[in-house]
C-alpha cells in the first residue's frame, strides 16, 4: 500500500546501508548476513535492539529479515518453489506462538486496481484458506494438517473510507485470531531492489516514522496479537530517484546547501508519483503466488 | 452472495405470489402496489407485520419494497438516472435514523470473480466514499454536503474463511457506523425477474429461513444498528427451473406424489448449479452503477 | 464462446451417447475407448469417417478425443501436471504437420468478463508466448527449444462487432501460421460433465450444425491451415436441463407428442440462459492453467 | 503501449516546446492555439507541413491536436461530457473520408494488466460497438443512426508474440474498414501533463523516430486507410525525469559535456522503469470512458 509520505524506504536493509555509506556503526542495531550460494539467496537479519537503534533506523524495535534474490524476477517455477520453502523457514523463525494450533489472519494490503500495489490482494487469491473447513470438519479435513487460516484484502482508504487498521482490528477480535500476517507492496530507495527482495518483520506495519505515534499501526500494540509483516518493494518514489541521482552530482557541495538545492530542483508534482518496472504485471503474479506458497507450507507443517 | 441452500427465493414478492396462486390471504402481511406508468416502474411494498406473517412468508418482520422495471436490462443511461433517483427515494423512506448526520457503511457482498455474484463488489467500486475526506476536512469539503460514507467488499467464505458477518461486525463497532447498507446479488425463482428487479428491505440479510436462528445474520439484532438490504436477483437455482417447469406438467397429480416424483427426477448434480443470462456481464456493470448512483444521491441530500 | 443456438452439445461424445441410448450403431463412425486406471482418465476417440457419419453426428468428418477425469475439479497440483502431459500427448497425436519447426497461433475464444466463458482468455494468459523472442534471438534463445508460439484472445462479437473468424483469418495470413489451436468453453448436455472433460478435435470450430455451411467456421477450409480445437464444457443450456429432466417423466408418450409438449413447457425466457456450477471461478483458473501447461509441453518437445 | 525506447515524448506539443525554449522558429511547422476560457480547455494545433519540419520534430507530416485540461483528473461527470463533445468535434475535424457511411475499427492498444497502460483496452470496453447489429438489422436498428463500429484490444507483444500491426493489418482487410482509430497510453516528458492531455493525430502510430522506417507503423502507409491516433500521456520514462531535473542544475555546462555527465549519472537500471501517479487507476477509468463517449458521439452524428 503506497503511502503519501516524504521520500522514504520501507526496507530496514536500506536504512542500514544509509549508515554504512558514512562508515558509522549504529548502536543498538545488530546485523548478520548469510549467503546461500547454490540458490543465490542472500539473507540479512537486522535486529533493532534498543530505543536508540529504533531512533537511528526510524523503525521500531524488532527483527527484520531480508531475502535478496536477483532471480526472483525470472519465470523459473522450480526456483520459486525453493524460495517459498526458504520463506516458510524464515517466517517460522520469527513466529513465536505458545500454542501449536492457531488461528491466522492473512491480510493482503494494497489496491488491486494499481498493478504494483496489487501484491497483497494477489497473494490472498493464491492462499489456501481453511478456517471455514476446519471449523466444520476438523483440522485433518483437508488433505494434510492445517492451521485455521483466514484472509482478507481490505482495499485502500480511497476505496473504503477507512484505515486498514480499522477494518482489521474488529476481525481479529471477532475471530479470535492468534497471529496476523500482513502482505504488502513496499517502496524502496533503489530500483535495483524492485521485485527482487522479500522483507519479513516481526514488528507489523508502521505508517510514518515508526517511532512514537501508534495511530493506524498494524502491530501487536494495536491489535493485541503478534503481527508478521511480509513485504516486497515494487516501486520507488519518483522524487527519490531524482534526489539520489543528483546526490552523486552535487556530492562536493556542503551538506546544507545540497539539501536546499535539491529541494528546489525536485518539482513538487513529482510527489505523488511512483517509479515501477514495465513488466510489473508478471512480477506481481509470480511473487504473489510464491509468498502464498510459502505461507501454505508454513500453515500445513506438522509442529 | 449465492448460498448453498435448498431451492429458494430471496424475493418477498415471490413468496407473496406463491400464496396468491392459491388464492390465500396471509394474515399479518400487508401489500400495496404503485405503478409509475410513465417510467414503467412497478413498486410493491410488502409489510410483514406479525410473527405469524413472518412464518408464512419465511422472512422476518419488516418492510420489503420491490421495484420491477423491464427496461432495467437496456443500456439507456437516462433511464438508469431516473431509476437511481427513485431508488434513493425508497431507501430514504425505509431509513429511520434519529440524526441528520450519520456514518454509513456500505457492504458489497459476493464474489467478484463470478460474474452474476459480482453486483455487490461492483456497486462499491462506483460509490462515492467520503468518510476519510469528511474526517479530515469536514462535511462540506466535497463539492456538496455528504454523509460519512465508508465501504467494503469482504469477499465470500471460500476466499476469506470467515462469514461476512464476522468481518462486518467489528468494522461497525470500530468506526461507530450508524447504519449499514448491504448490496447483494439474489436468487429468484423466475428467470423473468433476473436483472429487472431491485428489492429494498429494512430487515438486513438472513441466510436460511430468516426466522429463529440469528447465526450469521447481518441485521440490527446482530450488528446493533439498522441494516438496509438492497438486492437484485441475478440467478435462479438450476433445480428451481426444472421443478417449476415440471409442476406445470404434473399439476394434476396428488401433491405428495408430485413432490416425490420431482425429487427423484431432479438429478442431485443440479444442486450447486445456477442459471443466469448470457449477457450477465453487461447487466452487472449497469445495475451496479445505478445502485451506486442511488446511494450517492441519498448520501448527498440536504436533510 | 457460448452461442445462441438451439439446445445443443459441443461434445461428440454426447452425440454418440444419444445414439447408444437407442441401441443404434452409426455407420461411418468408429469409437475406441481407453481407461488409464491409475490416473482415472477415460479417453474416448470418436472418428467420423464418412459424410453419412457426419450427418448422423451433426459434426464434420474428423477425430474427436475426449478425456474424462472426475478429479479435474480438485485442486491437486500434481494431478493437473499429469493431465497436462496426457493432453500434450493427445494433441501431438492429432497434429499432423510436415515440418518439425512451425509457427503456432493459439486462439483463446470467449468473453473474459463472463466467468464460465473465460477459459480461452485465461489459457492464453498462462501460455508461454515465444514468437517475438524466437524471431529476435532464434529458437534456442528461451531455455529449451521452442516452436514459434503466438496467441490472441479476440473477445466476443458483442465486444468487437466482428466474428472471431474475421479477426483470426488475417492474422494467420500475416504471420504465416502453420497451425491454429483454438481453446474454448463448450456447452454440454449434462451437468455431470462440466469442468471434468477436455475434448480435442482436429476439425476446428463449427458454429451451427457443423455440416454444409462454412460461414464463420474456424477450420482448415476457411483458414487454409490445420485447426486443432481444445474445448472444456463449462455450461449447460438452461433449456437443456429442463428438457432432459422432463424426458424421463414423459418417456412413455409418443415421440412427436413429447416434443410438442416439451416445447410448450419450456418457457421462452429460458433460452439465452445458461447453467453453471457455483465454484466456476476456481475451475476456470485451474483448467485454463492445465491446458496452457499441456500446450507449453507440446511446444517445447524436441521433435 | 509503452515502448522500450530511449527517453522520448509521444506528444508533438512537447517537441515544439523543446524548440521554443531555445527561441527557434521551426520551418515547415505551423502552430495555432485556442483557449476555451469557460471550460478551461487549451487546444493547440501543430501542423507538420514539410519533410524538413518532420525531421526537426522527429514526427511524420500531419496534424497534431492537443487538448490540455487541468480538470481532466477531477471526478466531474458534467465536465467529462463537455470534453467528450469537444473531442468528437476535433476528431471529426481531422477525419477526411469521402463517404458519409463508413466502417470504423477502433483499436485499444496497451496491456490491460498494467494500470497506466490499460487506457486503450478500457476505452474499448466503454465503446458502443455496432457493426454486427448494423450488418444484421441495418443502420437505424440501434436507437439513432450509427456508423459500423468494430473494436479490438489486441494486447501487447509479450502477451501475443506479435506486433500490434500484424494483428490489425489482416482485420482491416477482412472487414474492409474505411478508417482506423487507435487509442493508446502515451509517454510524456513532463509529469504535469499526465492524465490532463489528449492528443489527436491524423498520422497514426509510429514506433521509433517516426521518420523513414515504416516497420510496425500503424498508419495509412501500412494499412491502406486513414489512421487517427488518440493518445493520453499516463507515464513519464523514469530516466526522463532524472535527466530533466538535472538539466536545470547543470545548465551552465557546455552542451556536450552535459550529455555525457548525465548519461553517466542515469543508472542503467532506470531504463525500463516508468513514473506514474498514485491515483492512476481512477484516471484510467474516467478518461477511457470519456474518450469512448467522444467516439460514440462522433459515430452517431448525422452527416
Amino acid at each position: 500500500m503506497f503511502r503519501d509520505y516524504d521520500i522514504h524506504t520501507d526496507l530496514a536493509l536500506e536504512d542500514k546501508e544509509r549508515f554504512e555509506s558514512d562508515n558509522v556503526e549504529i548502536s543498538g542495531v545488530s546485523v548478520e548476513e548469510f549467503v546461500d550460494e547454490e540458490r543465490e539467496i542472500r539473507v540479512t537479519e537486522v535486529k533493532i535492539l534498543t530505543e536508540n537503534g529504533a531512533k537511528s533506523m526510524k523503525k521500531p524495535i524488532g527483527t527484520y529479515i531480508t531475502m535478496e534474490m536477483a532471480n526472483l524476477v525470472l519465470p523459473d517455477e522450480e526456483y520459486h518453489h525453493e524460495v517459498a520453502k526458504e520463506l516458510a523457514k524464515h517466517i517460522g523463525g520469527v513466529l513465536k506462538l505458545d500454542k501449536t494450533d492457531y488461528t491466522a489472519l492473512v491480510v493482503g494490503l494494497g489496491n488491486r486496481d494499481v498493478t504494483p500495489d496489487a501484491l497483497g490482494p494477489h497473494t490472498i487469491e493464491c492462499l489456501n484458506v481453511t478456517r471455514h473447513i476446519v471449523r466444520e470438519y476438523g483440522k485433518y479435513a483437508v488433505e494434510e494438517k492445517t492451521q485455521m487460516v483466514s484472509a482478507i484484502a481490505p482495499g485502500v482508504m480511497a476505496q473504503t473510507g477507512m484505515e486498514s487498521y480499522e477494518i482489521i482490528k474488529g476481525i481479529v477480535d471477532t475471530i479470535e485470531a492468534d497471529v496476523v500476517f500482513v502482505v504488502d507492496a513496499l517502496a524502496a530507495r533503489n530500483t535495483k531492489r524492485l521485485n527482487r527482495t522479500i522483507q519479513i518483520a516481526d514488528t507489523g506495519i508502521h505508517p510514518g516514522s515508526g517511532v512514537g505515534n501508534h495511530r493506524n499501526e498494524i502491530s501487536k500494540e494495536t491489535l493485541g496479537v503478534p503481527v508478521i509483516a511480509i513485504g516486497v518493494p515494487t516501486v520507488v518514489d519518483a522524487a527519490t530517484i531524482v534526489r539520489d541521482t543528483m546526490e552523486n552530482l552535487v556530492s562536493s557541495l556542503d551538506n546544507n546547501d545540497k539539501y536546499e538545492i535539491m529541494q528546489d530542483l525536485i518539482a513538487p508534482h513529482l510527489y505523488g508519483m511512483f517509479v515501477t518496472p514495465k513488466d510489473i504485471d508478471e512480477s506481481i503474479d509470480r511473487i504473489g503466488a510464491t509468498i502464498a506458497e510459502g505461507l501454505n507450507i508454513l500453515f500445513s507443517q506438522e509442529t
